[in-house]
């Protein structure tokens, strides 16, 4: 196994960060490796940015839903879908590219673009001995987060993602069955299967759980996914992400 | 520079393949190296599809837009985006799971944790030696893409990877400039430095092509991407998303 592997293997969420900034050269590396990343018709719908400001960290951890380490780690980035710059593009080139950036397709390129470019942000972050966490929170109050980073139109931030050295580390969650989340030559048909495999799943979750816990909890997967989806969380996403003029055509 | 952020920088998209197959342990560990990434609130909202059968190769080939190396490749996967699963859990656990996983949150969710996932795939393979195309064209015809593959009800299939042995090596592209892309504390408020910064990535840009066609061609950036947006591709998506119910409310 080389290094590489072993580093996508070795992921974990780290939640827990030590008061440490990272340096101008660590970050420079990150967004270089971010850049790197495949991009959709090399459009590079995306920005990032990065947030040092103490106050600005501080109120984002508060509007993502009071998670202190969004305020607490060495450097915290959003990654944000971006289709303002194509806006400009239009203008420069004399070109109307409204009906294109207003797009259903180009709203999922921009989300894929800012994704990929920060996959590969985790992945060097985490090859230097940083440890990383996604940050879906920013999705919870999106027209705050809007007004702390002053995004224009066509700019939609899709997470956060807290960077840093790792004051503790937690364990790796199970993953779905690797014949379960990868099918050949076509979706799986047989139902019956498919539901036997995540309830063999659930076995392996809630003994994950009961493992940490001392027996205590013995959550199953399907049980905590049918819980969480039952609160219907960011139902106002579409009527938001249609006012930034996004995803409406 | 370690071993990760050397296999990131120095990605490339490849185009032509050895005709010589994977075995089942690299697609084995390119799937694992995919499924360690982060994922949303632990959703897992993606499913992968190996597609090896030969016919279904030659007809993806054809449908996303004659391009042979969907076909000639040493292995070629589709990456979706999943909520039938969620749909699945629903019925498991007798919740009403619909309107959440209709939701545009839910899709951005879905088409996040299938960019994580890739991305993955992508430095995994690299990492061992392979090369590796993302292939958006299977969103050229969606409709045939899913009877190909029978995904169901909640499945979209974003994008396609075909994965390698590299018969020959592109160059990589020039990227925008890391300080256009990366921004500090707040998103570019000045329009004037902004644009000329495009201006400057399109000398970037026209270089490139010049020194590669003996001085024949020197398009910008902004120029491709205006002639390209102009086009107003795939304007169908926001209809066929909706088709299979996904991104609706």
């Amino acid at each position: 196994m080389n290094q590489v592997i072993e580093t996508l293997l070795n992921h974990r969420s780290v939640r827990d960060f030590e008061d440490k900034p990272l340096t101008w050269e660590q970050v420079e590396t990150i967004v270089a490796s971010a850049q790197a990343a495949s991009t959709s018709s090399f459009l590079q719908a995306y920005s990032i940015i990065g947030v040092t400001d103490r106050e600005k960290k501080e109120k984002l951890a508060e509007v993502v839903g009071n998670q202190p380490y969004v305020a607490k780690n060495g450097h915290f980035f959003v990654f944000c879908a971006d289709l303002h710059r194509h806006a400009v593009v239009g203008e420069m080139e004399n070109v109307d590219v409204t009906s294109p950036i207003e797009s259903t397709e180009k709203f999922m390129v921009a989300v894929v673009d800012a994704s990929l470019a920060a996959q590969n942000a985790a992945a060097a972050a985490e090859s230097m001995g940083l440890g990383i966490c996604y940050i879906g929170g920013v999705r919870n109050n999106l027209e705050a987060v809007r007004q702390i980073l002053k995004t224009p139109d066509h700019v939609l931030p899709v997470f956060g993602m807290a960077v840093g050295y790792p004051a503790s580390l937690n364990d790796r969650k199970p993953r779905l069955p690797l014949r379960h989340v990868y099918m050949e030559n076509e979706y799986q048909q047989d139902e019956q299967l498919y539901k036997k495999q995540l309830e063999e799943y659930n076995e392996i979750v809630a003994g994950y759980y009961a493992e940490r816990t001392g027996g205590k909890r013995r959550d199953t997967w399907t049980g905590q996914m049918a819980s969480m989806l039952e609160k219907k969380a960011r139902m106002y996403m579409k009527e938001f992400v249609a006012k930034i003029k996004m995803n409406i055509r």
